[in-house]
């Protein structure tokens, strides 16, 4: 099991290759809400989400030789587009496997970093196998996006750094897929300052953290049904189960239109375009599901960035007239 | 003409309602620049642009009486937006008038404020006259977006605020609509730093400073034609020019579809969703238009953020599942 000291370690290791993301202090005189909520920008991360923070703390510890043969992940989008993104950084060739779900922006996406996109799966759990199965049969390094202790270890320093910007923070809100970025981030934060409140986000239709926690193990869904497509794989895994039941107080659901809502609340009030997942937080705020109003100083992650845009460029494209 | 006193006086008077907005460092590591790029996100500033810095200022110094009859402006839709957004924080009734050709997002989130929209005229300064004429005719104060004292000093805590993130700042861009933030900033920026290299940028279409500061005076625009709807006045004024001419140091002109490339530039590298306005300065790097490698800490305004993109919010909306 990772520990405080292996984030730390992360923290250094990735520093020269992640951002620092702003943290954006919104007091109730600037919003339509009653208390003061500070956003964490970690949309504005390269590659538009946290996921690089696990993958580059990943690659960096590979031996050379093995990372130069290339690498290889299944992703719902973010995840394989930071290890495009992060082989193309460093040198190393990378095969991303994206469900056949997977919109062509996120295909665009990861393609333009250079990798290799093969589509195959009808969910992550299927395009996972697959890639697994491709990773063994070629002898390459399968970087999983949360079942892994490196991931999990690079996804925590957002811990540390939102207790860096923000050392007030006594609730923090983070939406929650396969559990990496939560079991890493509540492993940070608990240890450094066991107090803080940490409520996890999932969407309604892909609540595999909530099932787990309620059964006492990790269960498999038998349909995911979200427009949250990063959050959406049909299980977590005993280690990020794991860590949340150690550190996490408590999950709350948001549906797709909550999210959409609040996809909309974080444009007109702060100028962020952010894919579903990244505003999942927000909308438990806007939903009343989660109730911030006895903290002094609350904390929502928006985790990710990269909605499908590309309809607003080729309109302005369009409409250019030199 | 105002001073670095009434700049340093602006900022006082309306820290409570605007943004302190994050200043994104972008090492050459971390992009496809061969140089480290620093961007002021002032498109996350309230509604999305510099325009409530100035009309903060201009509000905050109108006694009670005369404000709460309401005021009026004109806008290609920043200053419309950020008019519509200080007077409904202050509990004043606006009006705003919106050239015909404004598009209708814009329209929606003047209104979404609060504010009356009147749609005349076929570009800013028809509309303009209109807008002046009916303030004349109700006895409202007209609140000018750049030809105003109390704007200017407004715009210019922007360069105070760059200086404060950014000691080192030694070549800044920024791009020119009426010229009231460049005006602003640049005497700000000059009075505190003299060696500091100020490039204005303008749409190829609607270069009306560039014009002004080649004949030696206020040209009036025969024609202006570019997608940048905020940066079209087809004139600068008196005001703006004079201060252009003193304190800044190179105008630099770039096409339409260099800013969309430059929109997508910021969307690809920083999650940063922009207008054709505010991604002028970086279009002029990456055209050429501008070299910043001779600089040692350049910094581009990113000036605002309001693009039209209400197409993503309505497809996710299409898609939402629960």
């Amino acid at each position: 099991m990772i520990t405080l000291h292996d984030i730390q370690a992360a923290r250094e290791r990735i520093s020269a290759h992640v951002r620092h993301t702003p943290m954006l202090d919104l007091p109730n005189t600037l919003t339509d809400l009653p208390y003061h909520l500070r956003l964490k920008l970690e949309n504005a991360q390269v590659v538009g989400s946290f996921k690089p923070r696990g993958v580059f703390n990943t690659l960096l510890q590979m031996d050379n030789e093995t990372r130069t043969r290339g690498v290889v992940a299944a992703s719902g989008g973010n995840h394989g587009l930071a290890l495009a993104y992060a082989a193309k950084r460093l040198s190393v060739p990378a095969t991303v496997f994206l469900p056949e779900s997977a919109t062509s922006d996120r295909v665009a996406r990861v393609q333009a970093w250079g990798a290799e996109v093969i589509r195959v799966g009808a969910n992550w759990n299927d395009t996972h196998a697959q890639a697994t199965a491709y990773a063994a049969e070629h002898g390459l390094p399968y970087v999983h996006p949360f079942d892994a202790d490196k991931t999990l270890a690079g996804q925590g320093t957002l811990g540390l750094e939102i207790l860096e910007d923000t050392p007030d923070v006594d609730c923090i809100l983070i939406a929650i897929g396969g559990g990496g970025l939560i079991a890493g981030m509540a492993l940070a934060l608990k240890t450094l300052k066991p107090d803080i409140r940490i409520i996890g986000i999932e969407p309604t239709g892909a609540a595999s953290m909530k099932a787990a926690v309620d059964a006492g193990r990790v269960v498999d869904l038998p349909v995911v049904n979200t427009i949250a497509d990063t959050l959406a794989p049909r299980a977590v895994s005993d280690l990020t189960l794991a860590l949340t039941q150690q550190y996490v107080d408590e999950i709350v659901l948001v549906s797709d239109s909550a999210m959409v809502e609040g996809m909309r609340w974080l444009w007109k009030n702060t100028n962020q375009l952010v894919e579903p997942s990244g505003a999942a937080a927000v909308a438990a705020i806007q939903t009343g599901a989660v109730d911030v109003t006895g903290y002094a100083c609350p904390v929502a992650l928006v985790c990710g960035g990269n909605a499908a845009a590309d309809s607003v460029f080729e309109a302005y494209a369009a409409a250019a007239k030199n």
